[in-house]
Formats: structure tokens, sequence, C-alpha cells
């Protein structure tokens, strides 16, 4: 067994993943454990497909997705297909579609990769795995604060306690824009509204105040404008929220805010909760709650989500919905960074090793062991104990069983220490 | 709630699997089980990318395979991509390369999808599931039975028991058209052995006879190898194929499968194997042993596989190399057609409903459910006891908890009989 080529180039295509059997067994323990977490709130496993036509999936992506989408001709009908480059819009589709007479609330989950074209310098994976909950059919604040709490503790059970629920409410800002707009008798001109939008997201003082000034905005109102930048932290920002804007529709937005906060202290939240009403991102895509799960050793969000009540009606079906993705890479890094790896087990009880007995007592043996629930690899290309041995210390084998005195006995072998013990047949496939 | 657009044109491409949640379970029973399976005997899962640089998957794959991929240009690079078709071609890339070092053997195993253009009147998927396990670095007769045996202790642990195994060997027939060229002064043009080859693979005697009398070869080496075509059935079989053929590769082969058979009878697959020697699919992949597992009630193979020695060559590293996949669809065919579907247990247990009491009593009720092992939702948008019955005989919910008639107790109302029944609190939490 020798290398005979050296690959030329690169073998696999950047930011694309190759896991090896350490890493698979961490992503495989992430799926299961928080499938499990999403079964036992009573949510249900869908499986969309992992190519979809552009045009139709596209209702559903914001323009910064679809640009990063893998797109490619279909050879049957000639349309555009994309690689998803995210579920949730899927299972809308699906909602909308082939599931729209289901009773609802409608709680579907999902685990599955997504793929996105990300510029090299960003270092980002354009492979990733995402797990998510959507809960469709219900606008209630209990809905959202629900989805927050599945979420918080999906990530609890993978083994990461000290992270930050940041949350924020669409309709605020959105408020204090209409607002704005009415105040200025309709003439906030687009660009000046996108320019104070962007400076907000940055929570750019200057920037806003130039913005207002242009459009000639009182200077009352522009100040209040600029104390929205302050309002972020615990729950006195719903106070001071209160204080700062007075409009029907932030107002409404606070209230509901307020509620679901209320919802995450009953579900025991309120240590990793932050309240961010100057939070811009995903203004676009949600209409009411939507949040970012953070954790200090890991520069993107855990998990992020909300509520967008126009989504499934871009597929065809008005129905409120909320919702929320985790991504399995950040998790993981959140894990490794804080806590170190704990794998879940990954060693091998047995190697089963009888090298003068015929296969049948190999085999049986071997399938006794399974039987009982052990990892038993039987030896199929090793020519001398020394040779078992080296290979069980490579490859976290525990223990070699192999022929003892006598066709009723074995030795096993503890492949660490080197203890030898002599067993009785029997009374070793019982103890197992 | 109203449907307000009709979906126009297909909405999904024809061929990709959109699983609901009945379609979603019984497919991650299957992954649980089959990787179950293949953990217990030591096979370690690995995760290779959903696409790949076409160039360099290209060596790995049959012209049919490459044919009926998915490609696209990677904006990257300008380089063609491929959607994986195969997974085999994968590991014996990482085998090859990232895990060139790795003791042998090296058991391998992974579940995940691949994707193949088929034409539309085969009414074939193209997103399909295939699981699999690799075993490189031994180039026994013990490893070809193992990967038999791990195969089929898959699909027997999902419950599928009456499935046959047809094993053939690519030296016997390999072996025989080398001897005829030989026999003819090397003189067999090309065209003549596709003919024979294609004649042989689709057992047409009368085709055979007229290549190999058009290309002058003797009375008795022709009905030699028309005796092939009847090379089918059980153990039988290699006295009559050591009869009808003599070379020295051919006997080799059949050496070499009869002592997998020989292994196979020891695993208990006695029963289940079918020798066919006359079988030439795969001949150009394989390198020795290949086999098929089929079901009566399923048109394509539950799974297939044998020894490719020269795949992890091609990517390289000079290693022996065998293993085999499983079609996920087909053996999930197999099992609804002879035994019917039977699900894992999708009910959810509870639905906890406490209307008149404060989310904190049906957050914390739900919570001590859950941790109990329980599949539990809390309501978020049911108005009363009557909707949130229909909803729980619509959703496969088995009981519904409600208020009792003080705070320390709980109505638990079994959903199907309708029987009420009052329990105290602590006492129903302890008990579940």
């Amino acid at each position: 067994m020798k290398k005979n080529i050296q690959p030329s180039g690169t073998s696999t295509p950047r930011g694309m993943a190759t896991h090896l059997p350490a890493s698979a067994l961490l992503r495989r323990h992430v799926q299961d454990t928080v499938l499990a977490t999403f079964l036992k709130w009573g949510y249900r496993e869908v499986i969309p497909p992992v190519f979809e036509y552009l045009d139709v999936l596209a209702r559903g992506l914001s323009s910064t997705l679809l640009e990063k989408s893998y797109k490619f001709v279909d050879r049957d009908s000639g349309r555009l297909m994309l690689l998803r480059p995210d579920i949730t819009p899927q299972v809308a589709r699906m909602v909308a579609g082939i599931l729209s007479d289901e009773p609802k609330p409608l709680r579907l989950c999902y685990y599955g990769n997504v793929f996105r074209y990300e510029e090299s310098h960003a270092g980002l994976e354009r492979e990733m795995f995402q797990a998510g909950c959507e809960l469709a059919g219900v606008a209630s604040p209990a809905a959202d604060a629900e989805i927050i709490a599945v979420a918080s503790e999906s990530i609890r059970k993978f083994g990461i306690k000290d992270f930050k629920i940041v949350i924020s409410h669409a309709g605020y800002l959105s408020g204090i824009v209409s607002h704005l707009k009415q105040s200025l008798s309709g003439s906030l001109p687009p660009d000046s509204e996108n320019a104070l939008r962007d400076a907000i997201s940055k929570k750019d003082g200057c920037r806003i105040a130039s913005v207002l000034d242009n459009a000639g905005v009182e200077i009352s109102v522009k100040e209040g404008i600029l104390d929205v930048l302050k309002l972020f932290g615990s729950e006195e920002v719903f106070d001071r929220a209160a204080g700062v804007i007075s409009n029907a529709e932030s107002n409404e937005a606070l209230q509901n805010l307020k509620k679901i906060y209320d919802l995450l202290c009953v579900y025991g939240l309120k240590e990793q909760v932050l309240i961010d009403l100057c939070e811009i991102r995903g203004i676009d895509y949600y209409t009411g709650l939507f949040f970012e799960i953070f954790h200090d050793g890991v520069a993107y969000p855990l998990g992020r989500g909300g509520r967008y009540n126009n989504l499934i009606g871009k597929f065809g079906l008005d129905c409120p919905s909320t919702g929320f993705a985790i991504d399995v890479e950040s998790i993981i890094m959140a894990k490794e960074k804080r806590y170190g790896v704990s794998l879940p087990d990954e060693s091998i009880k047995y190697l089963v090793f009888l090298f003068n007995k015929s296969m049948n007592n190999s085999v049986e043996l071997s399938r006794a062991l399974r039987n009982a629930g052990n990892k038993v690899i039987s030896d199929t290309g090793l020519e001398t104990i020394e040779m078992a041995t080296e290979y069980a210390m490579n490859n976290n084998i525990e223990n070699i069983v192999t022929e003892g005195m006598d066709d009723m006995h074995f030795w096993v072998i503890d492949v660490k220490t080197g203890k030898k013990v002599h067993v009785d047949r029997s009374e070793f496939i019982d103890s197992n």
C-alpha cells in the first residue's frame, strides 16, 4: 500500500466539509441531541429536497441569500435550479402546499445541509448543517416564546449553558420610521429612509443626526430617535423605550415583546435574555419578534429566528409563523471553546482475534457480544497477536479476545494495561 | 388562513423527494438502524461533501454515473463541480488522501444523499439516500464475507428477512474472455469482445453462438461458454463451474468465491445466497466478488457491493478494498410490500392545556413530563377544550392534561376513549 500519485491542485472545493470519524461523530451527536429535543416538544421532522427550482424558492429568500446560492440549469425543463441556501422557505413552501390542510398549530422541524457561496476571505464553510423548528398557524406571544425556549433547550442539551439571547422586534423601528414620515407629511425620501436604517443598524449617531437634519426633522423628534440607540440591555429597556417613543405601531411592538419577555422569564431564561431595540438585522424578513443566540467564544450566532407572518403567504397560504434555525458549526465551536470536546464514546469494546480457531467461533462470539450491545471488530487482516495489539492501540479498541487454554475459555486482554484475564466462554458472554 | 395563490406549474423538480413527517420518520428510523449496525461492527462514520470537483471525483465514477451527474461551474475557480452520484468514490478519495496514514484494516461507513439524473420514464428518484460501508486494506475472502454479513444484518435489523444475495466474481468471466483470446492467438476483435459481454449479460445464447462462430472459435470452446449461461443456482454451481471452464484466472476466481461462500454459510446466510457466474453487471468496476441483494417485491436491488481493489488507487494509494451500499428507498419499499409499514412510535403523549391557569404551571408541568421522557405539546393556540380535543385526535396525541378541581390536581383525558382521570399533581409527575 503505497501512495502512487501526488494529488495535483486542490482535490476538494474550498469550504466543502469532509468530516473524518471524530468530526462526523460530533455532528451525529448534535443531530441526535437537537432532533430528540425538537421531538419532545411535539415537532415532527420533515426532509425537504436539496435542490429546488429557483423561481419557486426565491419567493422566500432574501436577495443576499439568493445571490449566495449555487445555481444550475435543469436538464429536463431548462429551468434554473438552486442548491438550498436555507431550509425555512422550503418548510414554508410545504406548509402552504402539500401540508396546507393540516390542523394548526403545526409544528415541524428539520436537520439538513445548506449551501452558500461565501467569499474566500470570510473563512466560512459553504456547506453547513442547520437544524430548526417552525411553528405555523399561531400568532401569539406564547408561540414566539416557545420557539426561543426550544432553541435554548436544544443548545443547552448539547452542553452549552452560557449563551445570550438578544431579542428585538421589527415593529418598533418600523413604527418610528412610519411616524417620522407622517410627521414630515410623508416626505422622507427613500434614500434618506435607507440611510437612516443603515445608520441605525451601525449605531452611528452622527450619521443619524445628519440624515434627520437634512430631512428637516424637528430637534425633539431627532433626539428621540437618537435615544433609541441606547435601548439595549435588560428588562429596564422596556420602561425606557416607552418613554422615548410614542406611536401606535411601536407601542404595540413593545407590548408584544414584553409579553414574550415575560414568558421567557417563566421558561427560566431571564438571565440569558437581552433586549436590543435598535437591532435592525433581519428587519426586512421578520414581521415581529426576532432574536439571535450568541456565545462569547464564537463570532457567528449559534442560532437565530423570529416571526415571519408573510413568508408562508409568499407560497400561497396566509398563515402566521414563527421559527428558528441553529447553526451546527457555531454550536460545536462554542462547545469546544468553552468546555472542550467531550465526544460520545467512540471506543470499540472488543477485537475478536481467534487466529487458530475456526471462523465459526469468531463469528459466533462476535455476534453474541454485538447482540449484548457492544461494538466489536472481528479480525480479518491481522496476522499476529502483536499486530492485533498495535492495531487495537491505534484504533481505540479496549480489549482483545483471543484463544484460551481450551475450547471453553478465552483470554481477554485489556489493551491499555496489558492485563490478561482467563474467562469461561459462557460466563464471559453472559457478563456482557 | 386561506390559500391566496394557486401554484402555477410544478413547484418542485421531478424526482426530488419532499418527505412529510411519516415518511421522514421512516427514513430517520432506517438511518438510525443501519448506522447503529455499522457502528456495532466497528465501522466509523464519515461525512463527505455533497458536491466535488468533477475532474477529481470522475476518476472513481463509471461513465454511466458520470453522465447521470448534475454538474455546474464553480464561481471561485471556474472548474466543473458535480453533485455526488455515489459516495463510495468519495470515501476512496478520503482513504487515499487525508486518511492514508490510518492503520489498516480501515472500516468506514456513511449515510447520505446522492443525486442522479434519471430519465422521466424510469420513474426513479433523483435524490436518493444511500448507506454503506467500506473495508479498506484487506484482500482476504473474510473481508468480502464480512461486508456481505454487515449489509445483510442491516437489512435484517430493519425488519426484512426474506431477501436473496446473488454473488458473482469478476475474475470468472474475465478469465474466460482472456483464455478465448489466447486460444485465438489474441485475435478477438474489441467489437466481438464487447458483443460477447453484452450477449452474456443478456443471457442470449443465440447471439453468443453467432459472435463466437464469426470469430472462428472451436465448437468445444463455444459449448463451454454457452454452458456458463447455466451457472446459476445454489452451492452445486461451484462443481458445475469447475467442469465447464479450466483456465488459471477463472479457477482462482471460483476458489475465491467458494471461500467467501463458505464464510457466508458460517454467518448463517446459506439460505439467502445464490451464485450467478454469468452475471456481468459491474464487471468493469469490481475486481473480485460482487453481489446484489434482492427482494421479490422490489425491482431494484436493496443493496449491492463487492471488491474494487483499483478504486482507491485511482485516487493515489494502492490499497485493496471491499464495500457495499444500501438503497434506502428500496429497503423501505421491500418492508412496506412484505410487512406493511410499522413505524416507530410517532404519537405525542400529552397535550398540556391549562387554559385558566398561569403560564408557569403549564411550562413547569410540560418540562417535568418531557424530562421524564415524554413527547409533550404545550398549548399555544387552542381556545377551548373542544378545539384541543379535536386537535389531539387529528395529531396523534394520546392524552390531554387540563385543570383539576384544585391547584394540586389535574384531569388527564384519554383522547381515544374520552375517559377522564383525576390525578394528584405530584403523583402524576412521579408516575411518568
